[in-house]
């Protein structure tokens, strides 16, 4: 199953797509294949008309490679099919002046023969033609007839350059001849190409050195990974034979049926094995010779020719290419040097390792003390309402950041005589010493809490913020069945002046209201809602808790 | 099997390539994570920073659409995973100069609260920070929280076009959230993603509304093709709703299993079935945010507003962003009218349809028949020549090329008063009405043979012409087992001026010795060596017979 309509309209569903959004013409051809041209294109321009093509099924290749500096005109077959000659044949007319035109031609018979008699016929007709094969394909080194693969698109790229730069057919001719005499392309695959309407031959596993049609590879391979593959694909492409010492082009291919992140960890180890220092440029992962879906790569190598270089780095508009680089040794940005610009005391009394100055009445720290303790007990107790709807671990977490902040306190590293770096050390601590979300959240309420007081606001403002930016950033609001609706109606009770006391009735009020809410937020709004139906959200509870223990320590 | 290395060494594997690949800087964090910034990048720039981020195995989301005019940062977790709450901020220090920075999240709750939390430690520092929340989920309309997917992405460009012209950040978080509160997206998959070493769930088949991280898809469907999948995807989607008169921005994105070939098909399928009119800009077939190789796709639709759309056509030199184009109607270039600049007698002439004067004396003609009449009569043993190495079907071949050039002759249609146009429409019938290799060689032979003829050559010339070129087209050289083996020693002797019976004769031998020759070209290059061995090649001994034929019609 593949998303085509059917194997009949596939080469016209695909034109259809490349015509509306690229600029290209068609020429409707007497046999009704299509022959694409660049837009706009003038046979008076002067320049060379570069024109390819060959069997569909390929794509980007060939008419994703027509643009400024690169082809002129493409002959799309039928599905590994070459076009027909007369497609050729209007092809090379519709394009070719004076300047002449070259045909870059992936050496299998049927593209040798029908571009070869279409170029024999627009010579008839006055036209002046040239033919260059490509046949890079180094699977079976004994064989006379190497296959064209993606190395063609070097070929494309070196010779639409040079005929964008005015020189004549013999000049680009020649060294879109000489380029494609320098490639060597080697491929590997997991899983051979399905045909629209065909699941494949499962018989076929692993192999090396296909061609793009599903022949059977040169061979049955085993691979265990990505670096694995690679070597095996260089150890046929023999680099070192190939860098004559001016360094090496590599164009990594993806034959169609690669993920982006394989893609990515094939382009590492190429380079790593190759050798990052070796390669002039480096082009890849790209789709640029597919073979349907085919689940492989292939590896182009050149020498670093410095026509061919620079061809590859001219720029053009084709939408199939992909911008040639040079690998570059990764590059550190300095976290330290640049990090100076700003410093608030907040932040430079954030880390936790430092001793904090206490309060004058101790009292915060008290309470502080006494909440981490009455949190520390009720573990079993919260988790067990969160086994209602969660993993049972709501206790675990709260106590857990609970001891982290006692921790400070009896080491003598938190302290409120500045109440804005006492909230923001707590924050810190929770951050990493709580764990799950909660304790996230509840660094967030701490450290926009301390913010706020930092700004000289109180206590009962200091907590709002904290709760906006709760309820902001963990989407959210009261009512959803979460710690808010504990927070929300304790915070408007201090806001309104009322007594700490007042503050943790609302609090536990609050809780207790949530045993009749549904979650909308966080995990527990994915749990049916018969599952929480009287029991209390643990969120809540262990805020109520920390309210009343506050309460209890400070007195009136 | 996937080009992986490990699932622990992914990420890493991933960032090795793309800061070799791109112009990236790498922040080491205290956690062991990494932050990507845009190589060069200065906080004095007086721009707002745009930050991204996210688990990883979504690429090229989020580093790729680092570039100009797109994000300055991004913060990748480790795979599926939210980066921790250090490295966003350090991301955020890094990058954020006294113009603020906005953080686009994607809303899932480790991102939110993650960033949230790294938002609010960055503001207690004293940075102007602002977030903007995407979640153009609507697989499931009812759920408060939406996941972010593939829309994020235009909220990127969006953001970071506006942060490049030098806006404020309470404009550039504005457009961002008026961008991200206008899209909707919806995916459908054949296939969940596959994690390294992992090779998936098989009970899973077709989903809609799949996330981006192998969650369950909202419905099961079942799926025909191309143009259902859409169907199914753009009746979630409701354009209809979305397009509030303005048009629609579309983006296409593939999940990360897509065949580029199935991407084209269903570009063709979403801009049909939306109708193209009604596309203000599209953007695909595009992997922007993938799953891994999850095979399937997701749509994204916006109203085209004015400032998005402003925003879409701005260059960027992010990689993984794909230019916005406006659906164009398909360009027809006229075939008639452009191919007017040329004609010779031989093209004009070429036709078959149009009579043609015969020779004074009548004897090429006749040589003609006679040749035509011996092939006809030779099919059974040509096919039985041909079954030791092909699919036994030369005779058929010649015959079918004979018979169509006997029509020819008997209609009037060929004559040799003018022996170059003699030839070239005899190609011409060859090409269409022989088939097979065999037809396009022998069509390449008489029309590169033509052209040497009209240009006053003599048959020997012309026919060496012929020889050269169906060498070269064909690949093939004297020695292969080809019909080359009888061409070659024909032409030899008439060069030296032999008889037409000694020419004959050398063909007549040639062909014999291509019993024992082994084949190097052409399909019969496949076979073993035995297969062959003391028959003799089918091409060669129909070239034999042609020229005896031609020698007995002649006389001496």
């Amino acid at each position: 199953m593949a998303f085509f309509n059917s194997r009949e309209t596939l080469v016209d569903d695909m034109l259809s797509a490349l015509l509306q959004t690229t600029r290209l013409e068609q020429l409707a051809t007497s046999e009704g294949t299509s022959v694409l041209v660049r837009a706009g294109h003038s046979r008076e321009d002067g320049q060379v008309a570069v024109i390819s093509g060959g069997g569909s099924g390929h794509e980007p290749a060939h008419a994703g490679f027509i643009g400024s500096g690169m082809l002129t005109a493409a002959v799309p077959g039928a599905l590994f099919s070459s076009p027909p000659v007369s497609a050729v044949l209007e092809a090379i007319r519709s394009v070719t002046g004076p300047a002449g035109c070259l045909l870059v031609i992936k050496n299998y018979t049927g593209d040798r023969l029908n571009f070869g008699l279409a170029a024999e016929q627009a010579r008839q007709e006055g036209l002046d033609v040239e033919t260059v094969l490509v046949a890079d394909d180094v699977a079976l080194p004994d064989i006379d007839q190497p296959r064209g693969l993606a190395g063609t698109v070097l070929v494309h790229k070196a010779a639409g350059h040079l005929a964008a730069s005015g020189a004549s057919l013999s000049e680009v001719a020649e060294l879109a001849r000489r380029t494609a005499e320098s490639l060597s392309t080697l491929g590997l695959a997991l899983r051979p190409a399905r045909l629209p309407g065909d699941e494949g031959d499962p018989s076929r596993g692993s192999e090396l050195g296909l061609g793009i049609h599903n022949e059977p590879g040169a061979d049955s391979v085993e691979v265990t990974g990505a670096a694995d593959a690679v070597a095996t694909v260089l150890d046929g492409l023999r680099p070192d034979d190939v860098d004559a010492g001016s360094g090496l082009v590599v164009l990594l291919n993806d034959l169609g049926g690669c993920s982006p992140q394989e893609g990515l960890v094939l382009a590492h180890e190429v380079m790593r094995q190759i050798g990052p220092q070796r390669i002039v440029r480096f082009i890849g992962p790209v789709r640029a010779m597919t073979s349907l879906d085919m689940h492989g790569f292939s590896v182009t190598l050149a020498p670093a020719d410095a026509r061919l270089v620079e061809a590859l780095d001219a720029a053009t508009d084709a939408p199939g290419w992909t911008a040639a680089v040079e690998p570059m040794p990764p590059r550190r940005r300095s976290g330290d040097a640049e990090r100076a610009w700003t410093s608030s005391e907040a932040d430079s009394e954030a880390g936790s390792g430092a001793p904090m100055r206490a309060s004058e009445d101790g009292r915060p720290e008290a309470a502080t003390a006494q909440a981490c303790r009455v949190l520390g007990e009720a573990q079993e107790h919260l988790d067990a309402l969160d086994r209602a709807t969660g993993d049972a671990d709501a206790g675990t977490t709260f106590r857990a950041g609970a001891m982290s902040v006692s921790t400070l306190l009896e080491d003598g590293h938190l302290g409120f005589a500045d109440p804005a770096a006492g909230m923001a050390r707590i924050a810190r601590t929770l951050e990493t010493g709580m764990g799950g979300s909660s304790g996230v959240l509840l660094a967030i309420l701490a450290t926009a809490s301390s913010r706020t007081l930092d700004d000289g606001a109180g206590w009962a403002e200091a907590l709002e913020a904290g709760i906006e930016a709760v309820s902001h950033h963990g989407g959210a609001v009261e009512g959803d069945r979460t710690m808010l609706d504990a927070l929300i109606p304790a915070q408007r009770v201090l806001a309104e002046g009322g007594t700490v006391q007042q503050v943790a009735e609302a609090a536990e009020e609050g809780a207790r209201r949530t045993a009749q809410l549904q979650a909308k937020a966080g995990r527990a709004a994915h749990v049916p809602d018969a599952a929480a139906r009287d029991t209390e959200d643990p969120g809540a509870v262990a805020v109520a808790m920390l309210f009343r223990a506050v309460s209890d320590s400070l007195g009136t």
